[in-house]
């Protein structure tokens, strides 16, 4: 008898109380674990998730968690091999791994890397700007994301059991969220030996990743106000949870990504010799063929224009037949078996409601050549293309989870895109074209119906991840039939397990309270210039104002002579005067920024390293010659980077006139050391 | 027997076929009007606002809109008197009402200036840059907002009869949205007078705004994936919503905001002689008797350090003892009924609940001194304060919708929190407090829990608006018992109603689908330069490529010594060559820019009017003396201003070096005249 596979939880791997059930290999039906939850005390996961992860990874900041997962993404690389050859039983060909195995790395690495870039080095997150609530300016306001103290549960699908654990816990991870991962059952055995290996290299917290390996049994019981459900999966489960009462009324979050009827178009511009068609051909076989059509982002509905719509089912039929499928350990097979005997069944019951509405013009639903593997105890099923009947509902409506595809004929862009839509709501659709007015319309018609629009032409082709590949930095997910749930999006997926709170407060104690310094807050002045303060030393709201400068006509015609700005408003009296805006000769703001640097920089050696950026530089009040400015610099936020013995600092600059009216606002970006001498 | 309210559907004003309910005045009982959608099709008030009203909002730009949406406000402040007379009999004194017409009238002048500075003149939004999805740079992705063809169903409390309506109505709106409004029937005829109003200026287009008076029948079977409810009412109301197969299948949107047990809490730095006493007490008293204690961010909790709880129920009770109750109309009157008879055998069943767990410690649970209005027929209801006992539920639980507040006693901030958070999920916090620890400690600690958090202490007060008042710039809502929805918080809602879409393409086919130019798309570069062309002329893509200039290290001593900006990398060989960024000498960042400004000027006037601001400048690669540099600017978003005859033009500028690496990276900002000459 296989390996009986072990849930992890609060703090220890826990064998069920009984033999389990059986997964067999997809293509040999072998025996390759059992599985079984019964006896595990998931409330008591939920408990340690709640107060021993949570307070853990919290403590933590934005940085130092994406450190981790940066390490957990290096020691997950070292083992890739070993969860490799497991994968080849859940009938994953080498391409297959690749997408669930480096693709679930990938996402590691890249929310490790937009969590430094993107997210403070700090607890909170702010939202937006300060908003003045009182003239006065002593009432503002500013939204702030905070962490729940919550637990994040995931209950993933059985085809990405690497990947689909992974992309959840990459954003839960860095929201400050313990996650309790419940894989679909089918392929536990690689999430199971996944999670030992990230336990196993003790870098995550305790209580940061637990695992339920078999039912989840009442776990949803446990549930309340603060924790996060992440499911991806089929729309009839999704009813099942968006009905628990704890979801209905006590307040847990749901987030939904289920199967859709994707669709790719044909642009109505191509033409069957254009490389556009066969990128079309291309793409269309590879999602039928990948995973053997068991993701959900998968192509299930081909729009082509009708008049290539043979010429398109021909191609298809070309290409299609040169994709062996068999035992994916063989390395001549292109295509593996399902995952299940009953993931076949399903299919099979799938095509043969389609067949009310179309029928099929490639391939043997009933069989089909196999390359090694049992046929019998294998999950095998060859490629289908079913040619829909005009207005038939059921290639909108049946989603046939393996490689089937169904062909559909439109007449012009509007009924492509009502077409589309007549899938209710999709994860992703793509479009195949090379003309901007085609790609603009069609793109505008999908958006609303879909989480992802990818655009292949010539120009992209080399380099396009394809129409199934959701991306770590583009979002996943769709509105209506897909779940209405959005995952990954890069930093958007972070966000989204946050809260976002308003907060009203005095500009004292709003900076007290996000740690940056807020317009009207007090400032500190001292004797030593900020400039020579490290970042040991150097505190939010630390300033420095200057002394004030004189800007003569002579210095407006020079800077215009030396630089070449000679623009009208600075050099021709006249034509300055006829200036709607100016009403007369005034300073390049160029001048006025560079003057300013010249009034408050310190400029002997010291922690200062470098000035790497300005944003948001307005011009308020024109300056004209005899004007002078003085400036007022203050530290509004310091970022220590985890990784180097500088920081970043961002100041605000505030340049005011001889009548204290704002000429200039902008912030200033400087790197500076840790420790200074 | 007084009016019989009609609803507006499908263009035209519908009478129902019954005789309809009678709705009575909250002070003397006397019949208003009367309700009835009884005949009314819903079903064709669906049709009409997907078919005629959303299509004719989507033609207009986002700019459009917002100017609509002012012209409503100016149109609605002509006609405030009469909103506020009517108003009256819904039991509200001249400040109630002011929170509910001037508010929603702020309210629908504050999307519009939003929507004006804020969103493109445009139909679509872009979130986010761009994101390199290929090392070739043939491959990028960028997230669009466009606007769902559906409907806004708004389903509205009683207790604002116009601002609960127009804070919905103006971020469905701006997004593109046709509304049906299905507002409480107690104070529909205030709802009715308004929608009257705003059909009767003839601003908006036909479609746009659809009411419903009376039962909204079976409008939620008419809903699809497109549509959504925007809710705010009982959280036993929400359930029922919650359950609608159309919400749990359909795909239909909901958002919830359901009244919450909010709390305020007094800082345990705050002692009785000082200012934020007083604050606190006068907040608590302000929240219970504003609209009779009928709003969802009233204060149900006030919770006070142990030291305190008697002498803050002393200053209630002496503060509340001031207030008059009584007919609104009354000069005198400071708090005036609640809405119905109804609401007052709500309000007195929770208080009995309550008692469970409470004292009464001031006010008559069944009487109190009424000022004029019938105290049998008029809904009067006197300020009753309750004393927790220690540990006991029932405040957590059960919500008076009336002026009651319980004082609850917190040992410690810790205890403050977790007291807070026992009612699952709140709209808002207040605390008051003086001390920057305490605020940053409570309002980290209450974020998760709530939508908004207020901060009150002396600098703020004079400016506050108040515990109770949501603002149209700062998010409303809050998790779990609170509904879990967000609503306002500026484009934050408007951006909730659009589908966020994840496009892929080459960058010449995602500058045609945004709009706006993609770093990598095609430039076009022609003899006229483009500050020659006016916004008629200009296009996407319009650039111009400068010459090249060679710095010397002349140019950045004399400009260390012209700007006084002589910080060691520009002055001192030695030193500079000890920077771990330069190892030398290096220009200025301000001279680069400088420079590169006197490199793509065209100096004549022109239709360029201003340079007004700079965006996003990242300084990449240090520029040493010798180093020569040209920079190329290309447009990349143009916004005409509906309001004047310029717009403005978002530039992109990238600064060169000799070997083609990026010195510089920026947006410049222009305004440019829409017509040259």
């Amino acid at each position: 008898m296989a390996t009986l596979l072990e849930s992890y939880a609060a703090g220890r791997w826990i064998r069920a109380e009984d033999e389990g059930e059986p997964l067999l290999d997809a293509a040999t039906g072998e025996e390759v674990a059992r599985i079984s939850s019964r006896g595990l005390d998931v409330a008591a996961m939920v408990r340690h998730a709640r107060d021993v992860g949570g307070p853990a990874i919290r403590a933590l900041t934005f940085h130092q968690r994406a450190a981790l997962l940066k390490a957990v993404a290096k020691h997950l690389t070292g083992v890739k091999d070993e969860l490799t050859t497991l994968s080849a039983h859940t009938g994953a060909t080498a391409r297959d791994t690749a997408v669930d195995v480096d693709g679930g790395i990938g996402t590691l690495f890249s929310y490790a890397s937009r969590g430094t870039r993107e997210l403070p080095n700090d607890t909170i997150v702010l939202d937006g700007g300060v908003e003045q609530l009182g003239k006065g300016g002593t009432f503002v306001g500013r939204h702030v994301y905070t962490s729940r103290p919550g637990v994040a549960v995931q209950i993933n699908a059985f085809n990405f059991p690497v990947w689909g654990m992974l992309e959840k816990l990459a954003p839960a991870f860095l929201a400050g969220l313990p996650t309790i991962v419940k894989p679909a059952s089918q392929t536990a055995y690689l999430t199971e030996l996944t999670v030992r290996h990230i336990l196993g290299s003790g870098l995550l917290p305790a209580g940061a990743l637990q695992l339920i390996s078999g039912s989840a049994g009442n776990l949803l019981d446990e549930l309340t106000v603060q924790d996060s459900i992440a499911f991806t999966g089929s729309a009839h489960t999704a009813g099942i949870l968006r009905r628990h009462p704890n979801v209905v009324d006590g307040g847990v979050r749901l987030g939904v990504e289920a199967d859709s009827l994707n669709c790719s178009i044909l642009g109505p511009d191509v033409r069957p010799d254009d490389p556009e068609f066969d990128l079309f051909v291309k793409g269309v076989v590879t999602e039928m063929t990948v995973k053997a059509g068991q993701k959900c982002t998968a192509i299930r509905r081909v729009l082509v224009p009708s008049g290539l719509r043979d010429a398109v089912i021909e191609a298809l039929g070309a290409r299609l037949s040169r994709i062996t499928v068999g035992d994916p350990r063989n390395p001549d097979v292109r295509m593996g078996p399902l995952a299940s005997l009953g993931q076949r069944d399903e299919v099979r019951k799938a095509v043969e409601a389609l067949r009310a509405g179309a029928d099929v013009v490639f391939g043997d639903p009933d069989g089909g050549t196999v390359l090694d593997g049992d046929p019998e105890r294998g999950a095998f099923v060859t490629p289908l293309v079913l040619r829909a009947a005009s207005g038939a509902p059921e290639p909108h409506d049946i989603e046939p989870f393996g490689p089937v595809s169904t062909v559909l004929a439109y007449a012009d862009v509007d009924e492509a895109v009502t077409l589309a839509a007549r899938g209710r709501g999709s994860l992703v659709a793509s479009v195949v074209t090379h003309d901007p007015d085609v790609a603009r319309s069609v793109v505008l018609g999908l958006a609303p119906w879909h989480g992802r629009v990818l655009v292949l032409d010539r120009d992209d082709a080399a380099e396009s991840t394809g129409h199934g590949s959701p991306l770590p930095t583009l979002v996943h997910g769709g509105p209506g039939r897909a779940g209405g749930g959005e995952e990954l999006g890069g930093i958007r997926a972070v966000l989204g397990h946050l809260q976002r709170t308003a907060v009203q407060a005095s500009p004292d104690l709003l900076t007290a309270i996000t740690g940056r310094w807020t317009t009207g807050a007090a400032r500190r002045e001292s004797d030593v210039h900020p400039f020579r303060k490290s970042l040991a030393d150097l505190r939010i709201g630390d300033a420095i104002r200057s002394a004030r400068r004189t800007i003569s006509l002579g210095d407006i015609e020079h800077f215009a002579e030396f630089t070449g700005d000679t623009f009208y408003a600075h050099t021709d009296a006249e034509a300055a005067a006829r200036n709607p805006l100016f009403g007369g000769i005034v300073a390049h703001g160029y001048l006025v920024v560079s003057l300013a640097a010249g009034l408050f920089v310190e400029p002997s050696p010291g922690p200062v390293l470098a000035n790497f950026g300005v944003d948001n530089l307005r011009f308020l009040t024109p300056v004209k010659a005899g004007d002078s400015i003085a400036v007022t610099l203050t530290v509004t936020q310091i970022t220590p980077r985890n990784t180097a013995d500088y920081g970043e600092v961002r100041w605000d600059a505030l340049v005011t006139n001889q009548d204290d009216k704002p000429v200039a606002t902008y912030d200033v970006l400087t790197l500076v050391a840790k420790e200074w001498p």
